[in-house]
């Protein structure tokens, strides 16, 4: 295992440390339990946004904490669930009296452990909404999931829930959008190597030098097949195939293209992805408006890429392009 | 060779027309010869800022073209120089009547080529300047370069530069300012595994399980010494102590500390290493006012980290701050 790290058992919070130190104009970190809040939290009479997962996946969700888009991100250990207390602390620590919305995504652990936190909240007289996403198509159930895991959908849920709350929407509205989000949004995803859990020391697993898997999680969990690697117009279309159905899509949906890396694979592959990604939606008569390419939800140096397709309505495309001011995303402010 | 690519020849076109099809909004690409512009280029009365260098590098240069940052781009083949009509069209492209500085890193190929470009501009009657960014101070000379390797601060003179010349300073101005950045930033990196050039099919190195190569420049030429891999804080202070040395900076100074990823490595572990850098420099009686972490200068999938230190002063600090919106940096607009 090469990882420029100090030991195992401090990963992430000696990485949160270092988050708080780079980003005190934007965050604040608490730890023990660990959360990540915006600076100016919580705000008053806005709807809190709260979000969190397994760390290793970064920037989600840490990065993502600030104006216009969380409140606050629990980070639990390398892909390991937070705690219902990082959660339940994180949620009094951003509630500014108009609720608080939990954005999680579909892992067991996440869902129970969400859940317990909703219930501690409205014990302390919040209230909670929860939202699961569950937009990855490769699988119907995975070694940590029942029913569809979530992925790429999460990023832009995050970013549009954010936009709407910071404009004043209540609630209901921001739990409904986040809603409309994860189902108007399908993912799929695949890796051209593992990852290596610090405290697992070796490779989640292993592939052959010409070999890809294909459907894989965000953890290294199986996807639908292990394959021979193909060139990247064809593994673009192996994507967005199972994507395009789906929903479906239809010809003259508005879109946004999402092209995320899952963290070893250079930009310049990614772009090579993005130019047949969107060749390939507008053959399908899909109207590409906006877009995101980067690596926004990492598996640690896994090398991979996975690709996310929201239609768009007015709401989410208003909300898309509000300002935004966190670690990792940022424009317009 | 794993990588997400239809074929080796095709690696830089596609990954421009990627680029183009994303970021419409902002740049516009031109082929053969190969170069991106900021969507609203040439404009009138503002100094042009003009960069490049082999592709590979990503986002560095193509993902900072944009409003307060580069007018141009030219994109070489991978790690290798661009050319002269590369470079020469670019600066026409971009001449909006006040000159145009070029940046350059210190490698004798960009340097050779650059100056036969602004040769080529002068000709047209285009007043050019050309400022060399030398920051490494890992090796006096190395494989590519007479003198020192141009690296992390080429970033941080880009952001800056853009900022001022933005504003409206003059190209004599902008050049000064170029000059005073390089001349105040100080930079080292290490690896802990090779890159693949697409058209070589195999690393450019080789690392044992428990090496790290040391002082390493950007194409994965050998730096200072082969070593045992060491913890992130030792790695921090190995990498800063020649810094600091080097300029020297002095307690009081006030400094941007930029932590960049070097392709492969998890931003998890680059905050790990920002963590352990900031509390080197604050124990030397620095203030670090300004931060960068991500990775902005990469070498393709290599694993790899390396530290730039900026002593600022208020024209820098003043635009660094300033608006910049561009594909990779984006902030205040």
């Amino acid at each position: 295992m090469k990882k420029l790290i100090n030991g195992a058992e401090n990963v992430v919070a000696e990485a949160l440390a270092g988050m708080a130190a780079a980003h005190r104009d934007l965050i604040r970190v608490h730890f023990e339990p660990n959360y990540i809040v915006r600076a100016d939290a919580p705000v008053r009479g806005k709807v809190g946004l709260v979000s969190g997962g397994g760390s290793g996946h970064e920037p989600m969700h840490g990065g993502f904490v600030g104006r216009g888009m969380l409140d606050a991100a629990c980070p639990g250990a390398i892909f390991t669930s937070p705690t219902p207390d990082q959660m339940s602390e994180a949620t009094k620590a951003v509630n500014g009296g108009a609720g608080v919305l939990l954005i999680v995504k579909n892992y067991t652990g996440d869902i129970m452990n969400f859940e317990m936190a909703a219930e501690l909240a409205k014990e302390d007289g919040i209230e909670v909404r929860q939202v699961v996403i569950d937009d990855d198509v490769a699988v119907k159930d995975s070694l940590y999931t029942a029913g569809r895991r979530g992925v790429g959908a999460t990023v832009l849920a995050e970013k549009i829930c954010g936009g709407a709350a910071e404009e004043g929407a209540d609630l209901e509205r921001v739990a409904a959008l986040c809603r409309a989000v994860n189902g108007a949004a399908r993912s799929m995803g695949l890796a051209l190597s593992a990852c290596t859990v610090p405290q697992a020391g070796k490779p989640s697993f292993e592939l052959a030098d010409d070999e890809m898997e294909f459907g894989i999680g965000i953890h290294g969990e199986p996807g639908r097949k292990r394959m021979k690697l193909e060139k990247a117009d064809h593994v673009a279309e192996m994507l967005m195939e199972p994507i395009l159905a789906d929903l479906p899509f239809r010809r003259g949906d508005e879109v946004l293209l999402f092209v995320n890396g899952m963290g070893a694979t250079p930009l310049i592959e990614l772009y090579i992805v993005y130019r047949a990604a969107q060749a390939i939606a507008e053959k399908h008569g899909l109207a590409v408006s906006r877009r995101l390419v980067g690596p926004f939800m990492t598996s640690l140096e896994m090398a991979g890429v996975s690709i996310t397709l929201l239609r768009l309505d007015d709401a989410m495309r208003k909300a898309w392009d509000a300002p935004v001011v966190t670690p990792a995303m940022r424009w317009g402010a």
